[in-house]
């Protein structure tokens, strides 16, 4: 198991051919590419005064993220990637 | 559903044939051009002392914008932008 | 009505000819050159532990700011500037 | 009359010549020369927790300043310095 | 013994050879590579309104970390990193 | 009489002939040059929570302090520097 | 006797032939060269809402710290080096 530390998230990224699939279209000149994953773990959540503030998103959240946010790590044959909660931009629900 | 973290909206932009109606006109010289949209969805707001601070804008509201702020992103067929709420200059009522 | 966020402040700039009317004279050559406005519209103050921290201008004051502070947008056809509270010098009364 | 905002004061600068008489002599080689002049306005201080911290300085006050601190404003045919309590240096009592 | 300061983490980082054994997979081409590594000692933690925070981390646990994160240091025949705890992505359990 | 204000001290600095009398010598090739000096005037402190929390050093003291802090003024025909409380590195007692 | 301001630390470095004696070998091509000392005197702490924080090292230490930090001073025929507790890695114990 990979568990992230504090605010971090661990995400699956979704290929960009299964991008149309939830209704999501990356602009090919966008200004700044987003791009869709999978959360699969997330952190304990940042402390603040003594106390763990849980992260908004939870594991299996559907997310839209900076796409050039977090670092790649390849864990179990997945190609996963581990970014701060504030690197998440939206979830898809 | 789009729904944004923390302090992010997501603004549907308005074209700028559209700009007059509301009786915005953008200046051409504008050293720092903005540029109006509708918001489509608020996050739940930033986390003060263990407490979310809800965000002043709201769905609906016509809002402008720093033009060169937040993320494109295309989802079901429309343009949005993602955008933290610091980024809105003003409400138009 | 143009409605600003949070401490930002709407301001109607004055020409240059109006404003010895009010005793401020502009040098030429100051460093940084500051403007003459009156403020039309003011946000609802910035959030301090859950309280609006209400502007210390308000509509209709005679305010001093950094020349290049600041948003231009046109709004029913008067040129106005959004600008932080803290870009503004001080009060003319 | 003019009101400087928040921790800002309203000071009148000290021609050279006059500079003598309190005693200072500002040095042609220093690596950053500080400025003698009389404080005209003081704001109303900085917000802190909900309330008004007073400044330091207040009006009449002979001060030293950082020379390129602040913005020059004329006023009533005074040439007029505006500038933040923290580029006072010091107060000559 | 060796005692971080702080919030501060002495890891002792695992060859390249060893990496497959825990299923982690370094991409070459990754655009900030990650490294896998052994805690040996923890700091204290970061004092917050007079107490210590004790850190997320604990001797012994396997941890990814930022491959140009730390300063290394040879003790007692090994190669060992000092780090910021804020420089560990996750935990491997 | 010269009062710096907040975190401020004025200090007279000593000139290198006289600092081996301490007992210093300040190295020619040191990477950051200190300077001896003796603390003529100290402002009131740092507003912390509307309390003034005193400096550490006082009237008197002989201090180090960084060589190129500080803003040069000559006050009564001496040469003396206003730098900020934290731009002194140690007191020799 | 030299008494160090704040969370700052008089350290005593200790030449690389002694290195070896504590088990500390620096690497040559290390990323950031760490360098070993002794602490001959700690300041009274960081001020934290009106209480002074003891600084977690103490007098006669040995500990680590980033080659390149603080300033250098020649104090009593002693080259020693004066800089803030953070730029100290890890004590050895």
């Amino acid at each position: 198991m990979i568990k992230p530390l504090g605010d971090r998230v661990v995400i699956e990224p979704i290929a960009k051919e299964e991008t149309t699939a939830s209704g999501i279209v990356l602009p090919d000149t966008a200004k700044e590419k987003p791009q869709e994953g999978k959360v699969v773990a997330v952190g304990s959540g940042t402390l603040k005064d003594g106390e763990r503030i849980a992260l908004e998103v939870k594991e299996g959240d559907r997310v839209i993220f900076s796409k050039y946010a977090g670092t790649e790590v390849k864990y179990e044959g997945k190609e996963l990637l581990i970014m701060r909660e504030s690197d998440i931009l939206a979830v898809l629900a």
